[in-house]
């Protein structure tokens, strides 16, 4: 079985100055790129011979560095679908990257450390990161936590905790196959779909999760929650959670988390809080008061790729007790047995084992510009907000159709004598014709029962005239599609 | 609300050709960092002064682009614990990573999309690394997939969509809480950890996880396999999966994958593989019969950053029939709403909705070096592990603890006259006494009681002469520490 192979191969470059010569024709290209993000359109379609030549068999050969470089210059970054880089690129609520994120992520992958184990730099810079984020968000100080690939993942590892800390069993060898009362969660009917899918993947069923009215701001109710949580205890169910939303993905709302926090003391239940986007409203000086229950909560999730605009994908959960996500996640087999006084690795709180070096980004960024800086870019985004809903209210067939809470505008192009139907297809038609005309991507939604054009700033690059120009296009589309028919 | 800023900011620099500049430098230091790998130590303490200077209070003014890279070199970088990109580094299962994934990680990070909606290039690219992976894996053609940031996760997509897809009900409404008949799966005693931390999360409790013994050459005893099945059945649970493991953790065993895809397709069970390095012996000349049933499994999971040698963090879940993924995942409410002849977007597979581009790293790597080479790669460290398997059963004083199927080695010093206890003793103070002199870094595990060091190789830069150094270190401590006494 021992073959004799005469020199060993390796992936490393034969000539380390041509790869160094590539990485610096790199740099230049995608430097060039972001500076002129602006220029290109934020959309275009796939021009059929490029999907054609991505079309391509699994190499068997090699075709070398230089030449997968070309590829990737020639039929991906010159397709010029800048996306969320663009300034105004406002669809979902999608960040924009900077380029001394995008260079940590390099030297983060150049490193390629596998940030589980304690004992070693990256381990530190990620617990400092960790420091820096409770400090940022005023979260408490011994609190626990873990830098995960996004809010999706942090709010599955937040509720997790939740369900087997508050079942009255050992969930974790047990599970729920075993249960007797049935354990039920409550959020508002605005929360976001990763809270359903996590609670499906956790085994509680949808079923489980009971989806409480807003009220006209978009806040749960607080009231139907205490009825809906007091009717349940009467019918044998175990409430174990509430989740409150912090900035809502629809119209950016946030819950009176003060108000969930007190419910969840008095009723002895978990208070886990989404701030995917919106936690960050703690930076902005205008509506950190907003987030000022987050601090009450048990666990937290949010994202950095978003409204502190680093590239993806990183986000966080932070747990109050660390007891609670140790209990949850600890498993030490033979193979991976440490010291027991030593620190935990990250492996115990979570699920990932092979983690990247995530933190990075967060750490060289913060240095970067320092929180001050961001907490001004995010008052900007608000800022932003409230000016595009000066120009929606003062311009004559649009209409906005939800309150501006933070930093998303919801609206749309209302000609008179329009039944539903139809504004639902003019508005779609604006969007599209928006994205394919490279000029500004939106998203849509429906604001009770309306078809909306959903406009979500999370964006550094965006100024006012990008604003301005997009009201423009909205009421060019708008008004050329009524002379059209 | 609306403020009247003179000039908006931006996180953009001042000065793009300083930045330019700047990842000029960064591209150079961690080039060479690269290169120099073999000339620096493996591993090494965190000198306290780096400590002290790690443990700064958050930045709350902007230290700039240039003090960030600084701080990154001198408190980061040249703190030089290569860890797994040193030829020395034979730790659990972890890959090396290489310069062009690290180039292909900065232009993913730059361009920053969202690889979720279709209509993009990125989306394109991942779809065809997909189409690439079952080609070189011999998966079905048809099958669906996702690339996650590692097995873990993988292996938790897989779980779900068997676990859904088996339930006898409703599981995504109902939930496991309404669950009449118990379900329950079976993998080998010698399973990866992270399958338990799966079956915890789904709710299905670690109890309805059987562990089967295995055999002399650590693979699954399939007539025990076969007898708790149908004991399970006759005391009413419903089995309704088998984990079989492609490249055991402790000893990488190959489970006879034929025999168990048998007994599921026989029993009516969902066949998952957690193939997370071993998954690649399929390109390996001499051992992909041990993968060949593989391409019978309902679920396949695996990672990129192992033994494909990719940079943090890139794995992938492969499940045969498109639907049982939709079904489990798939999660569209109305701001999401797209086209329903459109092509399925990546959040309706899997849990992630905000995700970057990892597909990039693996298509611009195997375009440089085509799947030729790295089947030779594979071979080349599966040689290397019946190499020192060799050196280990030549030396006086060494003894071998488990066969060598593919690239892990387990042995341990032996000298006469030590009981089981001293023998952990010694062989734990060789392995931090490797560590700590920068020499090599193994990890350890017990094998049928005994504790055991453990090689496995997942790294393109070892060579044979690394393994002889290795032994030659080994026996040196073994035999001072004896004379010591």
């Amino acid at each position: 079985m021992v073959r004799l192979v005469q020199k060993e191969e390796t992936l490393d470059p034969a000539d380390w100055n041509a790869m160094r010569a590539l990485g610096h024709r790199m740099i230049d290209e995608i430097m060039t790129y972001l500076q002129e993000a602006r220029e290109h359109p934020v959309f275009q379609q796939i021009p059929e011979e490029i999907s054609t030549k991505l079309n391509e068999p699994l190499p068997v050969e090699p075709q070398g560095a230089e030449k997968a470089c070309e590829d990737f210059l020639n039929n991906v970054l010159r397709v010029y679908q800048t996306m969320n880089i663009h300034p105004r690129f406002w669809g979902w609520v999608i960040g924009t990257g900077t380029p001394m994120g995008m260079l940590a992520d390099m030297l983060a992958s150049g490193m390629n450390h596998n940030v589980e184990a304690a004992y070693t730099v990256p381990y530190q810079i990620e617990m400092k990161v960790l420091d820096w984020l409770k400090d940022m968000l005023a979260y408490p100080k011994d609190a626990c936590g873990l830098l995960v690939s996004g809010a999706s993942m942090a709010n599955l590892i937040g509720l997790t905790v939740a369900r087997n800390t508050m079942a009255k069993f050992d969930m974790r060898q047990e599970g729920l196959q075993k249960i007797q009362r049935k354990m039920t969660l409550y959020g508002s009917e605005e929360m976001h779909s990763c809270i359903q899918k996590s609670v499906e993947m956790l085994g509680l069923g949808n079923e489980a999760l009971r989806r409480i009215p807003v009220n006209a701001d978009y806040e749960i109710d607080i009231e139907k929650l205490e009825n809906e949580i007091r009717k349940d205890k009467d019918s044998g169910y175990q409430p174990f959670c509430v989740v409150g939303n912090a900035g809502t993905v629809n119209t950016g709302a946030f819950d009176d988390l003060d108000a969930v926090a007190e419910i969840c003391a008095r009723e002895n239940l978990w208070f886990h809080v989404d701030g995917a986007f919106g936690a960050w409203v703690a930076l902005s000086p205008d509506l950190s008061h907003l987030a000022s229950g987050m601090k009450k909560a048990d666990s937290l999730a949010f994202d950095l790729h978003k409204w502190m605009y680093m590239p993806y994908g990183v986000g966080c959960v932070l747990v109050k007790r660390r007891e609670d996500q140790l209990r949850t996640f600890s498993l030490v087999p033979e193979y991976l047995r440490h010291d027991e006084k030593a620190p935990v690795w990250f492996s115990d709180y979570g699920i990932e084992l092979s983690r990247g070096f995530r933190a990075l980004k967060v750490w060289m960024s913060i240095k970067e510009h320092g929180v001050k800086k961001y907490g001004r870019l995010i008052q900007q985004n608000v800022d932003q907000a409230h000016y595009l809903a000066r120009l929606v209210d003062r311009t004559p067939m649009l209409e906005r159709t939800a309150p501006v809470c933070s930093n998303i505008v919801c609206f749309r192009y209302v000609p008179s004598r329009l039944d539903e139907h139809s504004l639902k297809e003019l508005n779609e038609k604006i969007m599209y014709q928006l994205a394919f005309s490279g000029a500004a991507v939106v998203s849509s939604t429906v604001i009770r029962g309306k078809y909306t054009l959903r406009v979500a700033i999370v964006n550094h690059r965006t100024t006012r005239e990008d604003l301005d120009f997009l009201i423009r296009e909205v009421t060019r589309l708008g008004s050329a599609w009524g002379k059209a028919r």
